[in-house]
């Protein structure tokens, strides 16, 4: 039996639908029907959510917000357990598991809605033989619009890397990475450019406890780098026309990704002049990029951008700052941002809705 | 806290784990850790799951099978609310919710199967302006391998439908349809096509048991035929070197995609010459293909192919064996394939596999 509420909403959207309500004031209503349970919670990329309460029906709610306008994942906890939205299709793509996603709009487009007469580019899914892995991997491509027309046009190139929770995916999926570029070169705002995004996980979740964590983080950082500069990069640079010098090429990434952007490129300016990290966990830079602290003269040089951004309220606001500090005692030209929000998707849209555009100049 | 089983798994696993486990008898053991609850199920596309056993540390398992090898779907359900499997990060895409998936391999790498050495095709994303709809539609497309380089070449297609549980990522992601069309054409066995894979859905799910809903699935249908034809079709001869010709495009589709699949392409065989239904839900052809069952003689010079296949434990095999007979009855001819299998994706995954390499010959 499908709960009444949701029978309704179903009928009444034009559009796949869930559970949840989105007021004219940006305020969500979340509902749960579940007659039995003892305790009902949400929690999404907003921050705190809390306990709904049950009605006579069986049926608990909750109204959050408002919000600023945004997409939110979030994820329902019934007694303990996580449970999914079942009357929502709309999912971001995780490394394990998954989360609904929810839309507020603003009043006007953001720039990760689709917008009608903007031309989209295409992302591609390739896999590919990560052979020093061994195994077959993912990958995905954005090309600009136009791209299949305009055959003597080589392009430059943004490796987009996500974070531990998810996957090659997830900046396509629930990052709108491709929507965010397509609306930003419609408006002049951005070079035309090709969007990498990789699989930056190369071996199994690891408990942030475990006494291998650190071990592993290492181990999987360094494969990581081994797949991006012996396989991503010249497979790229082999199936599309791009242009593959290190001055076409920027690298930006979030969290996880923010390390590996950050750690990978600047040890590696042979490869890429344009550098990014967002909310980044770098505990230990001193060592991590060591050899570019080495000279940061001839870093200096060869580094067109590097751009550090952080949310406010992000718990790796003071390793952010740290690095900067660093940054700045090393005398490396950067440019530090921080943000309004948290460690989340709706921070790392709008980033890199700031970082693009700097982009190629 | 994760439960300590999935933890060792987590650990002992060289790709991303979860908490079943797959035997070498090709049964498979399903866990579930919930000490607290009173009922726990499992269901799957094996067909009859069952209610697990819990041990005295709340760990409740059941084991299944053996199973014949392929991709399974599946869900928990506990205390009558379904629930995904917390360790299992391979999911396959429906249109409301999502399952998880298992891989139940056999003693030689199936047809789905990624194979070392195989070239891979490239599935393409596309976003388009459904005009008549109103809205921007999803949309994949798979190139062979190779067609990046081959600038001359111009490709047969295959439309490939999905059903009414899907959308338009399930063929991919879950049904492996470029796995299998890359390995049909590495062993010489299909011709080098694309293959295009639509959203069939164009409005809100409906309850099976609405007093709409049989009014819903003619609309839905016609959105569907009107979108199929005057953008999907126009936009992948527009964008890839297709041959533009009925002589060079194919259709299939399962379920409710067979159903349009068959209905659309019946009565348009000015665009297709070769058509398939699997596990169709045609339940009354002599409307939904008056128009082409008025002049079979007509049609029987030009189709190429119609191939009908449905699972001899499928709930609709009774509608498609009263298809065969109606086609026979009328002097259509056709091939009716009743295969192992009931309604459920391992079928499908063998129909395509059957299918493609009788096309375009």
């Amino acid at each position: 039996m499908r709960p009444v509420l949701a029978a309704a909403l179903l009928f009444s959207a034009s559009t796949p639908a869930s559970a949840q309500e989105v007021h004219a004031d940006r305020t969500v209503t979340f509902h749960y029907t579940a007659p039995n349970a003892h305790e009902v919670s949400v929690s999404g990329d907003w921050g705190k959510g809390g306990p709904l309460t049950k009605d006579e029906a069986g049926l608990w709610s909750l109204t959050v917000g408002p919000l600023e306008p945004n997409l939110y994942s979030y994820n329902f906890t019934v007694d303990g357990k996580q449970a999914l939205d079942p009357f929502n299709n709309r999912f971001k793509p995780e490394r394990v598991g998954a989360a609904n996603v929810v839309d507020v709009p603003g009043d006007k487009p953001a720039v990760w809605d689709r917008q009608p007469g903007v031309p989209h580019g295409v992302v591609h899914l390739h896999d590919y033989d990560a052979k020093a892995l061994g195994s077959v991997r993912h990958l995905r491509i954005y090309t600009p619009p136009g791209y299949d027309k305009a055959a003597d046009t080589r392009y430059p190139t943004l490796y987009l890397l996500h974070g531990s929770g998810d996957n090659e995916a997830t900046w396509s999926e629930f990052g709108r990475a491709q929507v965010i570029l397509d609306n930003l070169i419609a408006a002049g705002k951005a070079k035309p450019m090709l969007v990498v995004m990789p699989d930056g996980h190369t071996g199994p979740p690891m408990p942030r406890n475990s006494p291998k964590a650190a071990e592993a983080r290492t181990k999987y950082l360094s494969e990581f780098e081994t797949d991006l500069l012996s396989e991503i990069i010249p497979l790229t640079d082999s199936l599309y026309r791009t242009r593959p010098d290190r001055e076409s090429r920027a690298i930006i990434g979030l969290s996880m990704g923010g390390n590996q952007s950050l750690i990978v490129s600047l040890n590696h300016l042979d490869l890429f002049a344009w550098v990014g990290g967002m909310s980044s966990a770098l505990r230990e830079p001193e060592t991590q990029i060591a050899p570019f602290l080495k000279d940061t003269a001839s870093a200096n040089g060869k580094l067109r951008l590097l751009w550090i951004a952080c949310g406010q309220d992000d718990r790796l606001l003071p390793d952010n700052q740290r690095l900067d500090a660093l940054l700045t005692e090393k005398q490396v030209k950067h440019s530090f941002v921080q943000t309004p929000g948290a460690h989340a998707w709706p921070v790392w849209r709008r980033n890199l809705a700031e970082f693009a555009p700097k982009l190629f100049e």
